[in-house]
């Protein structure tokens, strides 16, 4: 609505809601207004722009009759996902380009209203989190705590949260780090960007295809050059980074996204030799979900195999705790410190000290460990019954990227293509997720040829959807 | 400490006590422990190096008679901040070049423990923030607030928050922005690295010469060619941007710092017209505190009166509220941002849902707004008897840049060097800043010629600590 303040004009042959209500529609048409956004209150905008607010009521009445709004109860007025509009090539190139975004954007946001069931590989259970046990730790720091923690703080993090990080990250992930290595940031996507910073510009870097999308994005947006390289059951294929001389490899592998491949040690030392051929070689371990790990014990990091300083470790408390308490946290090799601290050192922290010393007491006065306890089980009934209820689809599908993390796959036996299989369950108010989504180049053949395959994660879903879901499903695709 | 765990040996001659010892005692000699960093406490580094507390003990005691260390009451064991160390080369090129921000960092930190009298022009007063009121505010939102809160937020910042920001903006700095052109982002130097990513990195940016040193870093850490241009009594004058051919120019019209010059509507009107111009330039404005104006009206920010989308507009809570909250945001022109959503909408938000809702009711219950007004009233005081308290200064220097801000300037008539000054000061436990921290070339001459400037910071100083501080540097400088 950026300009709805200048739109309003009296005197013009339209009267006032028409306007609203057109210039509305405009930007929701022309993807100016995002799906999912929230409209402002009736009463702040009449306010805003001094109208009775029973004009802008009107306006809202018609843009929800045509289904270009919708009320939410107790939430208020939101922008609708419109498909057609989206895909449609009228809403111009910059919508068409995150139009995928602003979709997901409005699932993460607000549970994507529109499907009955979202099989999203991205959604947490966060029914079982500890909200009393955080929101009193909470509360006791903010009672008793005074102007110290509002003060600004060190440019790495507080100590006391490095250090009780290097524990836990040295006694469930086996990775060797001191406080001093560790640097706390607000998520992975600003510690990349950090990285980069200290990377310099001029890196080379290789993924896997399929991959994470985002950290791809993200490493677009940098000045690196992106390679995929050639993966196989083990993951990443060491001889291809020599092949195409890149100078940084991006890899997940305790579990890799979206395949959910374990890479084996051997493979794990063939990386490692690679970085350690050449100075300024370097290995950004991504651990994403590594907590959740449904069989045998967890795979340990990359980091804590590297005697060599080539690993630069990278985990968030996103999944394991909360998207929303944006705390990640960067392990760096000693040389990397040094220019870390000669280059950046001057940016300051982007956590603030209360929400670091809420986190620090959280997992010192061993709560992280409980809930982490308590999720692993969690989502182990799940996966479980994710299996079970999936047995039927043998037939038709090979399911793959069981015992850990938050989704399954489902390569299809058959040559129906993904956009079908989308299609299906769409129809069936099901939202199902393709790896084309994943796959960031055509340069390497996807693991599977061309198959079909879907991706079914079950994080968000309590026992009852999964079984109603699957249910579902076994009617769009089998 | 990175490698203490793999420093420790048994079977060597020395015993562990003294490795530990000359294994800190190094770490500081190489400035690879930072002056304020805080030690790990006897007991969780014995238990993590499963020795003896009383070993740790042993080396602790050894460091701190030897003044390599020192103990805080209730705090633990914190590295010395050495001059001469830190100085002398011995430190090596790195600690060389981050020394002053250790220091500066061991300042915010930790207060300065070696100063009586610290006239930081960075320190602000948090003794009159109303923590009951915040503290209520965050226990009420945590004790009423589900899941909703900790799901991934909008990338942009929650809507309500930006609509608070936009209103105030409107309001008390006359910007005028409609919510979807604000980005909430975790502190500024996030946001510029964030608008480095819309602008892209073909950016020759002018700065001011003295400047916002920090700004100056975090330009110089991109891919951006930097060029300072001569100020004059208005400030940054236009004519030099077209002679240098920069694409952005990074000023403080409402109160440049360090200088405190005030930017008159028709020297802004030149920088407008000279943006104008060309596509693709812009004047980035950073109003970073504005709030704080003790005579006549606060100066209107110069996004108010760009007509034609050419001003990038930053703004912080740091200096308002709380240098720890870490939330800014950046109010980007329609233009830059379409090409932030083209380029940018996946990197998720930097700041928590729940501080974002905090600091959100926070501003419209009215909270900030008394709280600045009664910040306003409480640095004018001290601002006042600075003025007072300086009168015996008239005559060896000129004072400037009062009715704003939380700084003085005294330009030394004599021909006195800022070292000079500095130490003179410093022998009398007085920590004072001079004008060259904030230059960042000698390319143009400073608008006082040769003369030595000093900054006078009283923001974090009460009453008492003014008047002592000033009688003492009478001593010092008269």
């Amino acid at each position: 609505m950026n300009d709805m303040n200048m739109e309003l004009r009296t005197g013009t042959g339209k009267c006032l809601y028409e306007q609203i209500y057109e210039h509305i529609r405009t930007e929701i048409r022309e993807g100016k207004l995002l799906a999912g956004e929230k409209l402002p209150s009736t009463r702040s905008l009449a306010e805003y722009l001094q109208i009775s607010r029973s004009t802008v009521d009107y306006a809202y009445e018609q843009l929800l009759s045509e289904g270009y709004i919708e009320a939410r109860p107790y939430r208020g007025y939101f922008v609708c996902h419109i498909e057609e509009l989206l895909n449609s090539g009228s809403v111009g190139k910059i919508s068409g380009t995150y139009a995928a975004d602003l979709i997901k954007a409005e699932q993460d946001t607000h549970g994507g209203k529109e499907w009955e069931f979202d099989f999203s590989p991205n959604a947490i259970d966060m029914s079982a989190f500890p909200f009393s046990v955080w929101n009193r730790i909470s509360r006791t720091i903010l009672s008793e705590e005074k102007s110290e923690l509002f003060a600004a703080g060190h440019p790495q993090g507080e100590w006391e949260l490095r250090w009780t990080i290097s524990r836990y990250l040295h006694a469930s992930r086996g990775v060797n780090c001191m406080p001093e290595q560790i640097i706390v940031g607000a998520g992975n996507d600003y510690l990349l960007m950090l990285l980069e910073k200290i990377l310099g510009r001029h890196v080379k870097i290789a993924m896997e295809n399929p991959t994470y999308k985002r950290a791809w994005k993200i490493f677009r947006s940098f000045a690196y050059e992106i390679t995929t390289v050639d993966m196989d059951e083990a993951g990443m294929k060491a001889e291809e980074l020599r092949k195409k001389e890149v100078t940084a490899a991006y890899i997940m592998p305790s579990h890799q996204f979206p395949t959910g491949v374990v890479m084996p040690i051997g493979r794990r030392m063939e990386l490692l030799n690679w970085a350690k051929e050449k100075e300024g070689r370097y290995l950004i371990e991504d651990d994403y979900d590594s907590e959740f790990r449904y069989r045998g014990k967890p795979i340990p990091s990359l980091q804590g195999a590297d005697q060599t300083g080539k690993v630069i470790y990278i985990g968030t408390f996103s999944k394991a705790i909360a998207p929303a308490i944006r705390v990640s946290y960067m392990v760096l090799p000693k040389d990397l410190l040094t220019v870390y601290r000669e280059k950046c050192y001057f940016y300051s922290s982007t956590v603030s000290r209360i929400d670091q010393k809420i986190l620090n007491e959280f997992i010192s006065d061993g709560y992280f460990e409980r809930h982490l306890n308590k999720m692993r089980k969690v989502y182990k009934g799940k996966h479980d019954l994710m299996l079970e209820k999936l047995r039927p689809f043998c037939g038709r599908f090979i399911i793959s990227g069981e015992n850990a993390g938050l989704h399954l796959l489902l390569c299809c036996r058959d040559n129906r293509a993904e956009q079908e299989l989308i299609k299906a369950a769409n129809q069936k108010k099901i939202r199902v997720y393709g790896l084309s989504d994943s796959l960031v180049s055509n340069s390497t053949e996807p693991i599977w040829g061309d198959h079909a395959v879907m991706l079914l994660g079950y994080g968000g879903l309590d026992d009852q959807a999964i079984r109603l879901g699957i249910e579902r499903l076994k009617d769009a695709w089998l």
